[in-house]
C-alpha cells in the first residue's frame, strides 16, 4: 500500500472520533452531548492561548500534536466519564492500548510510531509536555461547567475535592491558573454547583 | 479586567463554534452535518501528518494556529457554501471581517493581534504556510466525500472542474497530493459522484 493510501485510511478513520459522546453538554446547541473531535479542538486552540501561562518551558508544537490525538483511542474504547469507578478505570486503560495499536498502525511506520509514542507520553504525563497538555485538557470543563451553571457537575453530584485533585497538574504546570481555578471552584461551591 | 478573564471569555466563545453546521454530513454519526468545530480538529491533525508532502518549507506549528482558528468567524457569520454565488462571497467576506475584530478582540490584547494577524494571513492565501494550512481545509471535504460515495457532491450534483479549482493551490503546495487528489476525482466521475 502506498504512503499516501494509509494516510488517506488515517484521515477517514478520524470522523468517527464525531462520534463519540462526552458528558459535557452545549447549551448553545440544544442542550446536545459535546463529542471528543470538536473537545480536542476546543482544548489545543485553548493551549495555544495559554501557553503563556505554563511555568516550565514548553514546547507548543508538541503540545498541540499531543492533544489533537489525546482522545483517538477512544473511537474503539470510548469516552469513560472522569468520576467512574476505579475498576472501570483499569478495563478502560487495556482497550485504549489496544486502541492506540490499531488506529496509529494505519500510519506509515515512521509517522504511527512517532504519534503512538506522542501519546503514550501524554498518558504518562511526566514530562513538561504532557503535563501542561494533560492539565489543558481537565481544566476546560472548569470553563464549561462555570458558564452552564454547574453543568455535569450538577447532574452527577460532584464534589468540589475531586475537581482539584483532578486539575492538581495545574499548581506546579501554570500556578496563576490555578489560583484562578480555586477562586471559581470556590464560587461554584457557593452557588450550589459543587458540593463542598 | 484581568488577562485571565479575558482569556476566560474567549474560551466560552470558543463553544459557539460547535453549533455552526456545514454541508458535509456524518455518515458514523446518524448522517447529521459535520460542524466547524470539529471540522478545525480535523483539519489540524490532518495537516500535521501531511506536513511531510508539503513541497516549500513550512511552520507546521504556525500552520496549525491557522488553522485552529481559521474558522471562528462562522460564529458570528456562519459557514458559506464553498460553491454558493459570487455576491454571496462578498457579502460573507464583509461579515467576516466585523467577527474577527469582535472575537480576537476579546482576547488580551497582544495575543489578540497575534491570532487576527494569522487569520488574515489564512484568508490572504499568499505564504507557504497560509497556502499549505489552505489547501489543507479544502482537501479534508475531498476524502470525505469519497468515503461518503459522493456525499456533499452528489447532493448539490457538483462538476468535477469546481473541485480541482477549489484544491488549485495543492498543485505547487504538494504536488504529490494534488496527483492523488486528480486520480481520486477521475473515479469520482466514474462512479457518478461528480459531473465531468
Amino acid at each position: 500500500m502506498s504512503d499516501i493510501q494509509a494516510f488517506a485510511d488515517f484521515i477517514r478513520e478520524l470522523d468517527q472520533l464525531k462520534a463519540v459522546k462526552r458528558q459535557v453538554r452545549l447549551p448553545c446547541d440544544g442542550d446536545r452531548q459535546e463529542n471528543s473531535a470538536e473537545h480536542s479542538w476546543h482544548v489545543a486552540l485553548m493551549a495555544n492561548v495559554l501557553a503563556p501561562y505554563a511555568e516550565q518551558a514548553i514546547d507548543i508544537q508538541r503540545v498541540t500534536q499531543m492533544i489533537l490525538i489525546h482522545d483517538l483511542v477512544e473511537i474503539d474504547a470510548g469516552d469513560l466519564f472522569a468520576f467512574a469507578e476505579v475498576a472501570d478505570h483499569a478495563e478502560q486503560e487495556t482497550k485504549e492500548f489496544a486502541a492506540a495499536d490499531r488506529i496509529f498502525g494505519l500510519l506509515p511506520e515512521a509517522q504511527g510510531k512517532h504519534l503512538h509514542a506522542l501519546w503514550h507520553e501524554f498518558e504518562a504525563a511526566e514530562t513538561a509536555d504532557a503535563k501542561f497538555a494533560k492539565a489543558m485538557d481537565r481544566v476546560l470543563p472548569v470553563f464549561q461547567n462555570m458558564a452552564a451553571e454547574g453543568g455535569s457537575w450538577v447532574r452527577h453530584n460532584v464534589a468540589k475535592s475531586k475537581i482539584l485533585a483532578r486539575n492538581a497538574h495545574l499548581e506546579h504546570c501554570a500556578p496563576k491558573l490555578w489560583a484562578y481555578v480555586n477562586e471559581q471552584l470556590d464560587l461554584a461551591v457557593s452557588k450550589g454547583w459543587l458540593t463542598a
